[in-house]
């Protein structure tokens, strides 16, 4: 996610692994059309793209109502992750100084995102180092890499800090249904780095934990609740029981934003609903339907450490973020 | 699986659920392969097609020690479900008495096979209707229906006894990546029941339990060991890991025959890994390498029953199956 010539410059995570094309992004029908079919996604480049998103409306003209109108618009694209809404609302906040003062705010967390992005995963990478005997063997789920930020990564930047430190034997990712986040992004972003990697069905990373082939599971956020409730994308809960029953430490990696004071627990978190059609494909007989909610909610209770740039919460410990 | 005019014929399950299409089995290499790629599956149907495999090379001549070659290779060509060893085992059994006498078991294996299933399934309705107040919304993995048996089914086998007595809701099928045998086959049996359902991502089915969306689970199993400890289809742990958090009864339907005396526990089950390329597919990228297991361990004390044709088994309240 970049910021050219007045306009956001994304990604189109949809083509990856087998192109990598940027879209600069002209109108916030745009903005909100990329945000909802996950041109660009992950909680830190939600985030940052909702804030250029609004940005972009001040450039485009229109009054402050107009502005109002399009960011709560951007704002709504999607529900779950905390990211969107909370930089929307910081942009919207300098408003009343003027456009520049909203667009300078809008540049600011991006450029701000690879610096917490880098600290987090130093801090992680240092809190599983004190506990986990390296090289290890991760498993993770979807993508909480550079992809889904501005540059480094939250999960697969602590997975990066640990890779620099030699401190990564191998990665397995689960591939994520229905979008394959995790065989297409995640896999493509390990191949850069360098960093062993094996794909694996999203039925496979609990019996992974439990048959100790990995000594620990990273994950990112898309909200944490005030009580250390974790909602990620659909598949992260499967982890966390895993974990939780063989002593497997379960490390969520997400940056101060994530964390939502105005939500108490998971049960107050709104899970995205999207199209049943992700989910069925060719194969299905006609007719068929499919249920399919985006995120789940990991307890607190089974959360062992959320990393931010700040601190280390240890919610199965008792700690609250909030 | 049927037997028609001395060649075990199978539905090839690889094509459905939009062709349905009988294939005759002509050779020992021909069962061997169908059971490889899959054409025909699910442990009571593995059973059947292993003991029609013995009785197809009894009738294609050879002497006891050809016969007993070829049991072998049956017997090896996959190497999680037990049922497939020991409907093997049962017709060399007879062997000594001679080829019609081996014949003989097999069709009696296969003949029995309904009547079997339709016990378990009775008792097991039974069982869930005394504890789960209906109509109820049920939660399943994988295919463990007619066309993983010879009919009725084993876990949807209990789906189709409560459905008989208006006692189902709604069912949410995992779609059981790599191989969707979810999508494609449990749908299709729903849908052929006229049982609602919808498919759900693997990695959703867990939450589904959490989030209290389901009332039960029911799966079937390939091994049950001594101790209670269920392999099935990758993915199904998860699910008994969130049943047992929150209270849901996890019911394993199974034939007596998939309970395997000779394996102490879930450790000594030898989990076939299978060919990475079924996970890959075209979204990875260029190199990207899978792991592909196809079965887990759920351990007994996740394991609310075992229901077969004979007995209720309660794993988790410290019943041994054997």
């Amino acid at each position: 996610v970049d910021w050219v010539g007045d306009r956001p410059v994304i990604i189109d995570q949809t083509l990856l692994p087998h192109e990598l094309r940027m879209i600069s992004l002209e109108t916030v029908d745009e903005v909100i059309d990329a945000i909802q079919r996950l041109a660009v996604r992950g909680a830190p480049a939600l985030g940052v793209a909702g804030a250029l998103g609004v940005a972009l409306a001040c450039r485009l003209g229109g009054d402050e109502a107009d502005v109002r109108a399009g960011a709560a618009r951007i704002r709504a694209a999607r529900p779950t992750a905390v990211n969107l809404a909370w930089a929307v609302d910081r942009v919207l906040a300098r408003l009343p100084d003027g456009p520049d003062a909203a667009v300078a705010e809008a540049v600011g967390l991006l450029e701000a995102d690879a610096a917490i992005n880098r600290a987090l995963s130093e801090r992680g990478a240092d809190w599983i180092q004190a506990r986990v005997a390296g090289p290890m063997a991760v498993q993770t789920h979807c993508n909480a890499g550079a992809l889904a930020c501005v540059e480094w990564g939250t999960a697969l930047g602590v997975v990066r800090s640990l890779h620099l430190r030699r401190g990564v034997r191998e990665v397995f990712a689960d591939e994520t249904r229905p979008l394959l986040q995790g065989a297409r992004l995640t896999a493509y972003e390990l191949g850069e780095m360098g960093v062993p990697y094996r794909i694996v069905v999203d039925g496979a990373g609990a019996s992974m934990v439990t048959r100790r082939l990995v000594d620990v599971v990273i994950v990112g956020a898309d909200r944490i609740a005030a009580n250390g409730d974790v909602a990620n994308k659909i598949g992260t809960l499967p982890l966390a029981l895993a974990a939780a029953r063989v002593g497997v430490p379960f490390v969520v990696a997400a940056p101060e934003s994530t964390i939502d004071p105005a939500t108490p627990s998971g049960d107050a978190i709104r899970i995205e609903e999207r199209d049943g059609a992700e989910v069925l494909g060719a194969s299905a007989p006609a007719g068929a339907r499919a249920y399919n909610p985006a995120f789940d909610v990991t307890p607190a209770d089974l959360v062992t450490a959320i990393v931010t740039q700040d601190r280390i919460i240890e919610p199965a410990r008792g700690d609250r973020p909030a």
